[in-house]
């Protein structure tokens, strides 16, 4: 007989998983390898070293290894704000008048608001146990700054933010967590790098970009001793990380015997979907379930659903080693009328090699239909989602809405990743009703793949 | 033996306690009555019916039902953040190095961020109950509006929130949360009222206040058909659905067999306060155990360390009721340097006859010392505190470090109402250095008690 499932499954502490999965060692076509963009050679440990971690980059390049000890300190920061409910959505099922059973995985009870800090106090411990000094990163609207600012504050390791100017002074808020956790949070372009001090002498009133910050949060690695940078998504560390979501969520499914039919998680580098998709991924891979997965994507940053699959630069400075990934483009940007995050260009190599595999679909969906999907949930299950979350709660609906056609009682599991409490600018644009969807037009995503770095595999 | 707490307790959903606890039953003394400011009559239900919803006000005037059943609709609404985490502060423990085991109650994770949530959902059941159209209230910060723009969106009322017009343009998220939850936010003084219609020809420039969102609010229930009244703490009522907290407490500590020594909790209006801390009073009525309890005020409002018992308005505005309780005089208003939440000019009349009767102590504390604590807390415990909490945990710190004095073991169970994610311009103060402690003189607030109603008793 079914148990009756209680609105919040919560493991026990010592329930929670304490490995990390890499899907990469029960995968048949490994992810590409990060090449270097003038050899073409493939990037060894004794490269990436000087700019990354060093256990990091193990990880990083470890195609075999199937499952990783977590450190017993960071199972223990762990504790401070997982196991994270894997919730029922009863209120939402009613509302929809739905016979799917819908589940979420909630990753947002945390100040930094999001999943980003299964991945940051993993790299603050490495950096931390490798004796540097801190590290630098950079970040946009700050959610991946938020969380590594409390990751570093916990190991008392500095740490260098490089903030796009704009984000900095239209964003305060954040800013201040960051702040308040102790990182040093500069406006990008600064005058304490040679690139930033370039951009500036060329272009006194620029207001930033993601690719700038990159380019100086990489220099003040390189140049300070004692530091390196990191990154919070995209690469094949952090989605490993991640993968604490999909085994926490597997072993509250198994508690009652619940088989989802339907996973989804929202893209944008891939660190949310990779985490929570990868371990059921895995079962596929080894041919012990199968599920359907749906990447959701914007309709104004279609990486997997337009882009190509190819070598491309990581960043959209072009100093980046090239990842071989479904991509727009390194100079593609969405529209300034984006609201929604996940505004990356490329995405994860190893969701892109699963992607190209036939493991999992892709769908894009545009932003004011994200947020109808936002504002049905928020009113009914109580959580204001963050715009990037909201992407899978728009395809969530939509699946559970053709149960509804078609009677079919599925039960669906999406990733809610966060919290929208920084976001409220694009709700206000939703509710005056002036946001507006923006969709690239064919030309110019042709424009950018022609201009796509020559590689030959 | 002991059994290994974990860090945090939670309780399973059918563990959520079904009824809630009214301490009135159990005091010898019971709180003065509501009395009409030009008769100084109690107030009865039918004086109180055209104003607030029915059933509320039988909560309100009943002194001797000791348990009233939670209705089964809020049973279930509770479910969608309910229970809330017990949590062992074992990280900040360790900070401290203190012997002292700490325990708060996190009533943080959901989306109005705070436990007013509790409350609102409750007086939204009554008034929907009581086929209302929808219900009227003001919001100064904005953290009673959101919880019941939640309520009344679940419940599919109507509400029209008046919030204090600085506010409305200073905090803009917060109304925008409210937006989002379909609540209609004005800007008081606002052209909807006779009352804003006068303070605005007068005063065209007007910034608005907490008095006249009070009076505009309580004028839109009372004009309009179908509406009514409703109110985030200082009430009777209010206390009542608050003690879900301080019994899910009870509930927890029960599991592992804990006892607290002392039990803490911030004081504006007394709704947290009240809601943790009379539960546990009510054992001490009953004399089946002791604790020792404190009330955290700030120095810049303090209503229990300096205040007079007696009579007084409940509002600046000087339209509602007259209350006995701890007050600073009704036209007291807190310095505009004041960060931290908590500034009622006076107190729950129930905490007020608690207090008289010397069932707890009170303190106040410095908002850069409360910030202090704050800082401290976030670093460690990973959850950015609201100003409110912070007041609490900085007695609770300042506890746990006698503790590390004496080398005594004593158990701290503190309140930890919410999260500090929309008041990150106190904290960006904080960060900055230009925070400033403001303790109103001896001569200031003598001129506020002066002109105290004269109520005989």
């Amino acid at each position: 007989m079914e148990k009756k499932v209680p609105y919040k499954i919560y493991l026990s502490e010592n329930e929670i998983p304490t490995q990390w999965y890499n899907v990469r060692a029960d995968m048949k076509n490994k992810p590409a390898p990060l090449i270097n963009p003038g050899t073409h050679q493939p990037l060894t440990k004794e490269d990436l070293d000087p700019i990354f971690c060093s256990e990091l980059n193990a990880q990083e390049l470890d195609n075999e290894t199937r499952f990783f000890d977590i450190p017993e300190e960071i199972q223990e920061f762990y504790k401070m704000y997982r196991p994270s409910p894997l919730v029922r959505a009863y209120f939402l099922e009613k509302a929809l008048g739905t016979p799917a059973k819908i589940y979420y995985k909630f990753e947002g009870n945390n100040t930094s608001g999001s999943h980003k800090l299964n991945s940051a106090i993993a790299q603050a411990y490495y950096a931390k146990k490798q004796g540097l000094k801190g590290v630098t990163t950079e970040t946009g609207a700050g959610q991946w700054g938020t969380a590594l600012s409390m990751a570093c504050s916990y190991f008392d390791l500095d740490l260098k933010v490089y903030m796009v100017k704009c984000s900095y002074e239209q964003k305060p808020f954040r800013r201040e967590v960051m702040r308040t956790y102790g990182a040093d949070v500069t406006p990008s372009p600064s005058n304490t790098t040679q690139v930033g001090r370039k951009i500036l002498s060329e272009h006194p009133e620029s207001t930033g970009s993601l690719g700038c910050a990159i380019s100086e949060a990489v220099e003040a690695a390189v140049t300070n001793e004692g530091y390196r940078y990191v990154l919070g998504s995209v690469l094949n560390q952090v989605l490993l990380h991640q993968t604490i979501i999909g085994q926490e969520a597997q072993a509250a499914l198994r508690k009652y015997d619940i088989k989802p039919d339907i996973i989804i998680g929202c893209a944008g580098g891939g660190s949310n979907l990779g985490g929570l998709a990868t371990p059921f991924i895995g079962e596929m891979l080894r041919g012990e379930a199968d599920y359907k997965i749906i990447a959701v994507e914007p309709a104004s940053c279609p990486s997997f659903t337009r882009g190509k699959f190819a070598y491309d630069f990581a960043d959209t400075g072009m100093i980046c080693p090239l990842a071989k990934m479904y991509t727009l483009g390194s100079q593609f940007i969405p529209s300034a009328n984006h609201a929604g995050g996940l505004r990356y260009h490329g995405m994860s190599p190893i969701l892109s090699q699963l992607y190209a595999d036939g493991l999992f679909e892709a769908r894009s969906v545009e932003q004011t239909a994200v947020f109808d999907a936002a504002v049905q949930f928020a009113r009914v299950e109580g959580i204001l989602p963050a715009p990037e979350s909201s992407h899978a709660i728009r395809a969530a609906i939509d699946e559970a809405l053709k149960c509804k056609e078609t009677g079919e009682e599925k039960t669906i599991l999406f990733g809610l990743t966060g919290t929208g409490y920084f976001d409220l600018k694009a709700y206000e644009q939703y509710n005056n009703g002036t946001m507006d969807d923006i969709i690239p037009s064919d030309d110019l995503i042709a424009s950018y793949l022609e201009k796509l770095p020559k590689v030959e595999e």
